[in-house]
């Protein structure tokens, strides 16, 4: 390390991983999810197909299917004391994506006989010279076992998988219950994972046409690339950590402001224009007053998001089928007029409507509320995350970059009497 | 990317920050602490001015460092939720770093009028194209602020960093004491927080000599460069989500075998050794044998990891004035065998003494016992983990790399009926 040490700061263009997960392709407006296009899977698919294509490398037959269902299915209860810090957190007005962090971060505190093996999952580390203690300590009460390699997962982190995928649906249907003074819902294993969520949150068995929705949006956003939250999971599955740890992880980075691929006020122009005719007037005065128009425009997709047509469709399907067509006609009418006038302001950008505008719609024509809409994409993004770590275990290797320091050196200590204010060791960058 | 796209596993040698908190020079053996040699700041300062010269770039003066001491002193206690965590975490005999991230992550549900501000502090954000919705969206009942670029160290981050590092040796002795059947003992806020953790460990006062060797351990292990659990913290971070989320994903990243810098069986030869005379007899055949010597040789020090010398003197200092000094000569002598075997055996490999066996001894001489050592080893780098998480949003960027494709495109939906088993879409790396 010396001064003209390269630095990359924020990793950007650094090649981290090999996947065979996902291919985020934003020059061509291409997204293929473990080798389908992102359009075919995510309209077929229900979401336990897509999760165990992701897991395992292939779509499960019948036989696989039932019996994944099945098993998830029997997973969905929360421990007590998940109960409780969600309700500790509901006093506190807490953001769901902390109380779903809190929450799920207890997962191996079953206390049952469903199969919780607490042991670390581990393969072989192929960084140099590991020949220090610590590659065979133990931190806890719990013995640790080794799995082979040559198992595609092995069975303490298939088995903490299945149970962090089971509750996340759980988890964020009672915070959001506690957090409107109601009680949770038991969840009903006779339903699948999309409509057994619709479900806890509202008491009421969802539709076909709502289930279909959900279940094409929880496929459309179930993976993208090595984002922040995926990294974050994987950095912590190569210390060899456990499953519940690095997801505990990815959950913290995915509620940044700063995360992206999650919805927000997407929908707030259209709401805020209300009637068709206001779009142009209103559009034109935000364009011109500098505001960014929420819902268009993406970092990596140069080209239309390919998810914004899935999700287009989507959203046209369900609403057509007994949603509030107005809102749909209302929605798609600010979008041509948004993306018209981007063209005639911002010549040349060619600035598209995001993965985020037609995920407002959908998720809205759901009855989620905004605050529900992170956790929600949590739901579809812990299977990729899980995903991802299964994926870091086959080649493990440490992930750990270098830092180069920019700070004083040979300071010598002063007793506190002789103390001047005012020195600074704080690097400026 | 194509097919010759330079893949950096693990990130070896790929520089992702610049900090000015650390510096670790392993070929030259040496390790600087915010300008200080590790040595002349472990020896000397207490570990709350560690803490404070890591986090505010400076000594503190008498009137600051009684403000800090005090500050922390009155945010030991958990909240009520974080010990029923601890209590079922106990009932299942749950990894003490497990139960640690648990507990760690309710930190900012305290209830009480202690300063907890739950607004997410965030800088601007230095990557391109910031466009879409995401950047501003909110995703729980909590509304975000906002804070300032020049502000070394905004409210909302510096409230959490307190409550983070106050509440670390509380969670950590409250799970002890669960454990192993006993109840919690509350803090003490007339005690430092080195002296304050052995208080509630053990409910008997601490001697000095006990403090100053607990504190030095602290500053020595405080920081070590990108590390993978503090590369975790500044991924998190990055995204401009909360200090809380950023610290629990680094807890899990430590936990992980692979990690490294935590201190595990090293003294188990020792031990097992018994007796000065049988040392030579011992390590001969484990080394002939091909066993690795615990508590020699490290990744990254080439010649004698700085950090071992000063836990040296001070195992020295507190075992010669009240400790096993049996104990003491007995590592020495094992030591002094074991270096004059390592060179014989493997010459020119220059293993030496690290940090891990030092650590060991010192912990030992405390009355920890192992599955205390690696908490204790967080109780220090939280301290770090925060100092990191300060310095990545003084000059945020998100930290997201990229990843490449291997695995299959243009698969076409099969309905179930129709499958084929066998097929995988899994990489092989």
């Amino acid at each position: 390390m010396n001064e003209n040490t390269t630095i990359h700061n924020g990793l950007e263009g650094i090649v981290a991983a090999e996947t065979s997960l996902s291919m985020v392709d934003g020059a061509a407006g291409e997204l293929v999810i473990a080798g389908f296009p992102v359009a075919e899977l995510a309209m077929n698919a229900t979401f336990e197909e897509t999760a165990y294509l992701l897991w395992y490398g292939a779509l499960p037959d019948e036989d696989e299917l039932s019996a994944f269902r099945a098993d998830l299915a029997r997973r969905r209860e929360l421990p007590p004391v998940a109960y409780e810090i969600l309700r500790a957190a509901a006093n506190e007005k807490a953001d769901s994506m902390d109380a779903l962090r809190m929450a799920a971060g207890t997962i191996s505190l079953r206390g049952d006989s469903q199969g919780t093996d607490k042991s670390v999952c581990a393969t072989s580390d192929k960084s140099v010279g590991a020949t220090s203690a610590s590659d065979t300590r133990s931190s806890g009460a719990i013995r640790r076992e080794q799995c082979g390699t040559d198992t595609p997962v092995c069975a303490a982190d298939d088995d903490a998988a299945r149970n962090l995928l089971a509750a996340f649906p759980t988890i964020v249907a009672a915070y959001w219950r506690f957090l409107n003074d109601r009680h949770p819902i038991a969840p009903r294993d006779d339903l699948g994972h999309a409509a057994n969520f619709l479900y806890m949150l509202s008491e009421v068995t969802p539709s076909d046409e709502r289930v279909r929705g959900l279940e094409t949006y929880l496929n459309t956003v179930v993976d993208h690339g090595l984002n922040a939250s995926t990294f974050t999971a994987r950095v912590i599955a190569s210390t060899n950590s456990d499953l519940v740890s690095a997801i505990t992880g990815a959950i913290g980075a995915l509620k940044g402001p700063l995360h992206g691929g999650a919805p927000g006020p997407a929908l707030d122009t259209v709401f805020a224009i209300g009637a068709v005719e206001r779009a142009e007037d209103v559009l034109r005065k935000k364009i011109e007053s500098g505001e960014k128009l929420m819902g268009f425009g993406h970092r990596v997709y140069k080209v239309r998001d390919p998810r914004a047509d899935v999700l287009a469709a989507a959203a046209e399907r369900m609403f057509t089928r007994g949603g509030d067509m107005a809102l749909y006609d209302l929605a798609r009418a600010v979008e041509s007029v948004a993306l018209r006038l981007l063209e005639e302001y911002k010549p040349g950008r060619n600035l598209q409507t995001n993965v985020e505008f037609y995920t407002a719609l959908l998720l809205h024509g759901l009855d989620l509320e905004i605050p529900l809409f992170t956790p929600t994409f949590a739901i579809s993004r812990v299977a990729g995350w899980i995903a991802h770590c299964f994926e870091q275990r086959r080649a493990n290797r440490i992930i750990r970059p270098q830092s180069v320091y920019r700070g004083a050196r040979d300071l010598h200590w002063r007793p506190i009497v002789q103390r001047k204010p005012g020195a600074t060791n704080l690097v400026s960058t």
